[in-house]
């Protein structure tokens, strides 16, 4: 602990200045608190403002600091778990829904989502706005693609867009049954319009959900969910996730 | 495509690089192919260096550039699927196990692991290595941390450590019959030793999923295993997982 010993493969500089760094907001630091300005943090731990950038986006990247425009790098709160359900009881349309329906529009599905709902790249389909707030916080935002085939009871009648043409069309996929789902989890950048429900900046790292909803083996919805990578943690499995103290994979490092 | 337009809400200018660049790769660079480098390129967009720097980073989460030491920036291969299987199989000690086996040694259960498996912090464990290859690459290193009430039978006479012991105390855990898992997954940074084994520097960006293994409703097991975040997808579910062309975010952005 703190003390500098060689070893068989040389580390870079800035990892181990995050050790030492991530000892110091163990032992120095409160959740919420703002941290010293870069040069003051470099000048302290004698190392060039780059190498400590570096160590202070490892940080950030393990969930340990969160930086935050006008406000400065904060120690950040240990990262909440957010449940990414196998049971079926989250599919879209479910009594107890996790998400909040924002709009509906109708779209062309991009060329993935067309291939995983079979339809033709470009074909229109119905694009639900959903986002997801945890603890007050909102932790992910969701386009839901739905092709028309999918909810033939949904009416003209009914407004074409907005919150309410949304659980429309939730109310129709709950009417057809889902009945099973496959689903991928990877690294991406929040685009423009998820960084701003999210409160992130562009381009901040997401956690990419895709799920395919399945009813009676066909395709029928496809989600694509971008949660917050800062500050959660996906949780899957029968017995409510697994919930630690802080992050498992920093105390473990 | 292409052109600039006034948006309601600015965008960064990385971020509008991105989308610029992200589109000359579709059109100019084939997979494996090395991008020109820093200088050149800021050249051509007519930008900064910072600026390229970070649009090359949003690639880099995105999957779509690799950077790797003595070769350079070069246009990423589509991700690979890699099953996080719920259905059991994949349970350690399973005869279809996608892992293999590197060592074994006595060790400490860092807290968290430790209470997870609700013992005393810093109680020894039996520490099993194993690493995931997937299509020829090594895409995951894993630390396995069963206790030694866990695997009774496992003989004294056998050697301290090693693969050989790491299989004893895989065969032990099949013995015991695991029957659950919970499981959570989280942004992280590649830690030294998986860094090495994964053949990224320390502080890559990764993915970190928690296992929870249970036998009659007790926690007998807990595994850390680290996915590149570069070339993984994760998938989840009962029919074979989520398969895409490329990495549907990317495109859809």
């Amino acid at each position: 602990m703190g003390t500098t010993q060689l070893q068989a493969a040389p580390e870079p500089k800035y990892w181990h200045l995050k050790t030492v760094l991530s000892e110091a907001l163990d032992s120095e630091f409160a959740v919420g608190e703002i941290l010293p300005n870069e040069r003051d943090l470099a000048a302290r731990f004698g190392v060039a403002r780059a190498t400590l950038r570096q160590a202070l986006e490892q940080l950030e990247l393990e969930g340990r600091l969160q930086r935050r425009r006008g406000v400065g790098t904060t120690v950040a709160p240990p990262r909440v778990g957010v449940a990414v359900a196998a049971t079926g009881q989250d599919r879209p349309g479910a009594g107890s829904d996790a998400w909040q329906a924002v709009d509906c529009a109708p779209g062309a599905a991009p060329a993935p989502v067309a291939a995983l709902l079979d339809s033709a790249p470009g074909a229109q389909v119905h694009v639900v706005r959903r986002t997801r707030v945890s603890h007050g916080q909102p932790v992910a935002a969701e386009l839901l693609y739905v092709p028309g085939s999918s909810v033939p009871g949904l009416g003209d009648a009914e407004a074409p867009c907005g919150a309410s043409r949304a659980r429309a069309v939730l109310r129709e996929l709950r009417r057809l049954g889902l009945d099973g789902e496959d689903r991928s989890v990877e690294l991406g950048s929040a685009r423009a319009e998820d960084a701003k429900e999210l409160d992130r900046l562009p381009g901040a790292p997401v956690l990419v959900v895709t799920t395919r909803y399945l009813s009676r083996g066909a395709t029928v919805a496809v989600s694509v969910a971008t949660y917050r990578a800062d500050t959660c943690r996906l949780t899957f499995g029968d017995t409510g996730g697994v919930e630690f103290d802080r992050s498992l994979h920093a105390q473990a490092s």
